[in-house]
């Protein structure tokens, strides 16, 4: 379980997040009118507390038998949101209900147009209030065995795999079953809630999503856990943000660790930020109210961030804040 | 005590303190006339045997129970000058008996006008003959507790904090009791000896400090011991300089820790510069004879730097002369 | 054994191309198109199943005692290609037989033009379909003394040297034996299959090569088994590239440890990349089936890496999938 | 014993020499024409079998009884230089026997014109047939105590030293006996052998002393023993030899380690480089047979580095065969 919950940290993707976030230090400025500041921000309709999301991943129960639902009800605690993974361990609707808000779903591919719609269709009857569309994990990495009591209970089981002997497992077994351009249109006009992609690096990906209708981008090289060898995230956002132009809001994730984090991102561009093996930590630690507390700190030492560097509203913070 | 007196030097901007200054080698020039040369320098009106002062630290007697005392004592038998913190642990009167001349004080803002005037005026009278008002540091870092001796005799217990269950500690806890430009303009008119800003790291902060009157900026990321991500204070030195055009002196604080380090800040501009924790490393071992060694060791190192880099005077010393 | 097998990597040569390569992180581009992708390629009039060949390196009866053979039926079987080094612990012949196809052959100067012009005809005689001349290794390394059992079974006994006693083992000994350009014009005219020469780093001797008739050229640095100072090989690639302008086939050697480092230098324009230490490991551990392991890992991880940066053909990798 | 054989080191300028060289790759150019190839080279009216020459360095008896003479022996058996140092730890006369050619002397100023006249003299009496005078290390740095049985022969005992108690120990003391300009104009007066200035790094100063008249230049800074902060000796050598425009031969030291690193400086404009601790290593190892062993090793691998990178003399050394 420590295999996963850390996984990805320590590749060249890995420390190539720490370093391009490290890369750039906050700009104290004292004596800056700040008082009676805050973190709070709209986001697709709804006013948040905090940008700080809980970024989605895989099989919480490996962490806690409280699993997604104590990450939903701390996140409602906090004022924050939530994207609930394709592959939770627990209902999709009973995580919906412990939140007692709407929260947002991360849809994966399905295999084809079928089974995803039908997932689809049970996350919007429960009530997710936005669609993320995660693109960049089309190859399953292998994974250790999970525990007899911890499984994917949203999605169907896997299609059969039937290769020619001269076949190519990736590129006529794994890629058979991936989305392309075409399934992210068919997908936008079934998705009447606000549509996020998840997962883009390059511009011209970005720009081409938002044509095809999608209402926000995230910006992540999967923490880590994906190809291993993929450029920090960090360092393509300037470039999505500026071929964006503003047509959408850019949420960024991968690596993020702390509030000066958060910051960086935001500085950089970023409307909000998912975080990820952070609030993990917590739910192994102490379930739904050590969730909470790592929110808690996370959104302290944003606020310190904010404080020291003048920025009374997360509107202050600028790239001319950050080296 | 040692998580204290160490304290910031392993952040990312204690790590980039060192780095900064690392990067810059002293270039020597042998066969230059340098007999009969020295480090003495003219600063607010007092002739000063050498610019290594003693910076601001809050409680010495955590370090010796002769505490600020003997650096004072130190400080004068050593030609120098030594700035007396806010936070000191023997009564300013007492250190300033101890100087046996008029030393500086540091000035952090006490939450209201009336309690900061309070302060000064007491600093005042005890006859400090600069003040130095301390602007990067309005949320206070959580501290171990102090043993039971040791404690800020000089300061007013603080103020009640009733804070609603929706405001921020951060936003309208701390930085409500923090100063702001204004309150520096209000206290310029306060202070009849020279006063100086520290904590400034943005050069458009050093000038509008100096607009408001300030006689001299102290350039300074508090060692690393309040933001953890700031930028290295050297690397911002330059553009502070560039800014104020000579107007006043611009002292160097941060990350001193030899007699080469003080030359290649003098050599990117500094008139003087701050020393923290090495003095603190002498008065923890031998009281105020380590203080005087640690000074006068700091000192025999910029003699020789100055030596073999061909510089008989302070004025020598200029950004050729460094890498 | 092992200093053998790891030789190199542990130089600043050997540190440089790992770094080299390293400095390449992959661009992901999701929801493109590849299903039906492959790795095939037409190489010297012969279809490939992957671009990884295994590099000529000396003595396999080292790691295993099936030796080269092995290798041979391990390449056949995974649809590639090998490169049989002169020093190979087998027959040429026999290595030959067991790969049921033409392999190609990798020529060290002989000390003369008869010698080497015996073992090329044997070579040329037992059905190889490439030469690869290894100019870059005149001066042989002191090597650990060989177990009774593994010798160079393929070439003549060295030639007796006379040295004066004024005269250096290294300009007048080791170099009075190496080859020069005219010898390679000279060789050029005896091979009647496709040549290639292998050791270059610098643009201009590619050209001059080329120029003399060479079909193909392989940048390398011997993985850092030489000259242990060389520059990284992949620094080295791009001008090569760019100077040959496409006339011949231009192949990568050096430090290839991974399908993802394959598409390095396939992105930055090789054609086909030689494999080293990762097959002899498997060899030392398996033998042929371990040989033929490795193969397909590098081959999975290759079309992993093609997949998840949107590339269904070698020809769709390009520089700008590459930060 | 070991501290002073490897001190400076593990300094920033030791480390800077270090990595200065390393910086630079050497680019091999196999198929040249390097057969009759050699290392010889003219300089100051005699032939050397090699550019490697013995740095001076302190109390050879430190490491062997045979000290400096040993040294002496092993030079004029391996075709090279020495460069003997004022602190020998045997009479100069006694060297020079051993050496059964004329070597050089290196020349420390002795507090005055009428004390370095002395030693002057006697070196010259003694047929010593180039003089090196060293100027970057006027503050001698705190030694270990020398053995009872070591110490320098050749020199006078020390001026008596009366500072006044304001007076500093570097400005009115060491620097009072410390050389000048003028002193430089003084000496080359009295040499009519070549006169060389070592510890130069500031082209300025390098063309300096060639207009009073010296007839060489050694760039260095002193092995990292004097200023621990001083820039790489490498990184300067472009620029002194940019200046002087070949009006005099400048030599190379600091850090050299290997035959690599002599090709390395070669490379950058330097006709021959200085080594130094290899050496002592050779010396307390083995004596004179150590050290004829260590030059022969180090003119081996510069043999090879030429041999590799195509050069068959060292004028064929250029900056385009280091990347």
């Amino acid at each position: 379980m420590w295999h996963y919950l850390d996984g990805g940290r320590d590749t060249p993707t890995g420390r190539g997040n720490r370093a391009a976030l490290d890369a750039h230090p906050l700009l104290p400025r004292p004596l800056a009118e700040v008082r009676g500041g805050h973190t709070r921000l709209e986001l697709f309709g709804e006013t948040l507390g905090h940008p700080l999301l809980l970024a989605p991943i895989a099989y919480h129960r490996l962490q806690h038998p409280d699993g997604e639902s104590a990450c939903a009800m701390a996140t409602a605690a906090q004022d924050g949101q939530m994207v609930v993974s394709t592959l939770a361990s627990q209902p999709l609707e009973q995580i919906a209900r412990a939140a007692e808000k709407p929260l947002w779903f991360q849809l994966y591919w399905q295999g084809s147009r079928e089974r995803t719609a039908r997932l689809l269709e049970r996350a919007l009857a429960a009530g997710y209030r936005c669609i993320v569309f995660t693109v960049d994990a089309p190859v399953k990495l292998a994974t250790s065995p999970l525990p007899a009591d911890v499984r994917p209970v949203n999605t169907e089981p896997p299609l059969p795999r039937r290769l020619q002997p001269d076949q190519s497992e990736v590129f006529d077994g794994w890629m058979a079953e991936a989305p392309g351009w075409h399934d992210l249109a068919w997908l936008r006009e079934r998705v009447p809630v606000p549509l996020l992609i998840k997962g883009v690096l390059h511009a011209g990906d970005a720009v081409r999503a938002v044509d095809l209708g999608c209402d926000g981008v995230v910006v992540s090289n999967h923490g880590g856990r994906v190809l291993e060898v993929a450029p920090a995230a960090l360092s393509r956002l300037p470039d999505v943000i500026t071929a964006l132009g503003g047509r959408v809001p850019v949420l960024y994730d991968s690596g993020i660790d702390s509030g000066a984090d958060a910051f960086r991102a935001l500085a950089l561009g970023a409307r909000a930020v998912l975080v990820g093996r952070p609030y993990l930590w917590g739910l192994a630690a102490a379930g739904a109210l050590g969730v909470a507390h790592v929110i808690r700190l996370l959104r302290d030492e944003l606020e310190m961030c904010m404080a020291l560097c003048g920025c009374a509203t997360l509107a202050d913070i600028s790239a001319d804040r950050c080296g």
